[in-house]
């Protein structure tokens, strides 16, 4: 199949690019390589040391024989998007090209603004050009399980049958976000829903968890093939941060009391859960969601966890819980359902000790590089004027 | 009350400044004229004459003795808008900034995109600027009833109480906008809810119906006061484009069956709402939702009800239906809750023979006016590439 990858330079979008090349599909590359200058502003840098894209996918001709295609662009700008879907003429499309921090577009006017033209706009675009030189391609989009927030009642994927004043209708599921990052996917969905409607296009909104691991079966055939590791308080989501900080002897940083309930994944099951959408399209017109994670935990059973296995290491992690620089419910009802991957045929790799230790020993490789100014949290919510200035590493 | 207007020369916004301002309220209006300027890109124009925004606030300080400021700049532009909170240090923000036909947004991805870059990111740097240099302002954002779409159970101002699996929660009620425009202000509503949250902003979000007429008790008082008048396919909602139709002796233009049933609202009881919304400010923190319309109607009917009223003044209308060029139902169930302004006081001026008759006279009086090429619909929602040439008049 031929595939386009939007953002396939990132943390997820490079694995996910092996991944579908390595199943012998035509992968094409589209990237502005915004994650590597993001890294540049801020002075953060992947704890794993990454390639060059260019790097990145001659290493993989070379291991796999395959040919990864790369277009460097930006999706903001449409003649550059409308010429790699003219040219590459994709069969589907994963759109992974979003700025992908809730801090980051948190940290001030500009910031947010950045986000949600970045994202929204960009999705737009995208939207735009498969109705005008691909009509009949597949949008596999990520979306974000923050979409739902932390509603009181069970999360469904994507749709909720409501009964109201005696009559019912099956209708979106109504969202909550928590950051200008979260509601630019929540604005995405709806936008896309509505090209679905009127244009006949078809489209997946994968609702991810928070990813966690940084190794496939593709990446580990060549160091020169790693994706990154951020373990920074804008990049570094909770489960690889916690493994940096217990590497490197910091205390685990829980945001308040902890009790905060998300979804995680395993990052070789999402390269998996987007084949399985690619390979199962819905029909013409269609707009479907699935909830992309595969278990539940709050932040601080995470923590316990990770403290718990890295004694083996004989290492002795603290957890200490930090005033919580985000607005959000620290004790509440959760409950999503996760079914619609597992019905297409999604085994997940759950959350074991062999996956905590191999990321803790990961960490401790690199531990020596561990800047602990970049982990701690300067981006407040409740405060607008709160440019960061860029930490020197 | 010191109140800022945003966007205070276009249709509503012009009798709204006159308004508050006969109130006794110190008016500033910000507006980039783009209303005009729409015009100019379009080859339209207002069919009642209007002056120049200077002319007009020149004309209402004659006729009143009170002085309406004026600030040219743009929401996009956020030094200009924050220039002008901080200079005017606002009590309340009356945001009509927006683009806000769905024909426009439709023309094709240039006008897609800016309406939603304009709408959602000129709402975030308002949101930006109350909080750094007005953060008690009460922000009265206008929303639209095409928000909700046409669901098939009825809908409620803003949130819904959902029964799900044994739980219940208050939520955010499922939004299903058809158009681009549509969907902005749907974004808008949910970037708005969140900074209410994280900053405890106060917003009040007017999910208003289609406006009718043009005339207040202010703008009666000089012919320089008028507001505009649009029967074009690309701003004339439904009403006022029928009494032009049926003065110029043209068929009223029904698209599809006729049975969309929509939210309506006189002119007058706009401004009026938007006083009681200023008024009875919300609490720090509150995101209230109030669904601003008095009455329903069939698009049928409302052409029957301009047929039936033409014959007075020896008119005979015909009713002709059009292949419908927006994406829709055309026969649904709908039922919208409108008591929240009532209950704060509005009585509303329902739409009765001799409203009707006040418009269509109107009409006639400029019926040379009135060119039919303005008025068919050329924007079709299933065409992406339907860039419509400007109209010589």
């Amino acid at each position: 199949m031929r595939i386009l990858i939007l953002g396939g330079d990132g943390y997820l979008g490079w694995p996910q690019s092996l991944y579908l090349s390595s199943k012998g599909h035509h992968v094409t590359i589209f990237d502005n390589l915004s994650r590597r200058h993001f890294d540049l502003e801020r002075g953060f840098n992947s704890l794993i040391p990454i390639q060059t894209l260019h790097e990145r996918v001659a290493a993989w001709k070379e291991v796999s024989g395959q040919q990864i295609q790369i277009s460097i662009g930006d999706t903001m700008d449409y003649a550059a998007l409308a010429t790699v879907f003219r040219d590459t003429q994709p069969e589907a499309v994963v759109h992974l090209a979003e700025q992908r921090s809730a801090p980051y577009s948190m940290i001030d006017r500009k910031h947010a603004v950045f986000t949600q033209t970045n994202n929204v706009i960009g999705t737009l675009n995208v939207l735009y050009a498969i109705k005008e030189f691909a009509p009949d391609c597949h949008l596999v989009k990520l979306g974000t399980m923050g979409e739902y927030g932390t509603p009181n009642i069970d999360i469904e994927e994507g749709f909720i049958e409501i009964q109201h004043k005696g009559r019912s209708d099956i209708m979106p599921y109504p969202k909550q976000p928590s950051s200008f990052y979260h509601l630019s996917k929540v604005h995405d969905s709806h936008n896309i829903m509505f090209c679905c409607k009127i244009w006949g296009l078809r489209a997946t909104d994968l609702n991810q968890g928070v990813v966690y691991g940084v190794e496939t079966t593709e990446t580990r055939q060549d160091a020169r093939l790693a994706t990154r590791f951020d373990y920074d308080q804008i990049y570094g989501t909770a489960l690889n941060r916690f493994c940096a900080q217990a590497a490197a002897g910091y205390p685990l940083s829980v945001y308040g009391k902890g009790q905060q309930i998300r979804g995680y994944i395993n990052l070789m099951d999402t390269v998996r859960c987007i084949e399985l959408a690619i390979t199962a399209p819905p029909l013409e017109g269609e707009y479907r969601v699935f909830n992309q994670f595969t278990e539940q935990f709050s932040l601080v059973e995470l923590a316990e966890m990770v403290a718990r296995r890295s004694k083996r290491f004989g290492l002795e992690a603290q957890i200490k819980h930090l005033p919580n620089p985000r607005v959000e419910a620290e004790r509440h009802y959760y409950n999503a359902s996760h079914t619609r991957l597992i019905e297409l045929g999604l085994e997940p790799h759950l959350l074991n000790g062999s996956v905590l230790e191999s990321l803790i020993e990961l960490a401790i490789k690199q531990r020596e590089h561990i800047n602990r100014n970049l982990i701690m949290p300067s981006v407040d919510w409740r405060i607008t004027k709160n440019e960061i200035p860029p930490t020197s590493p």
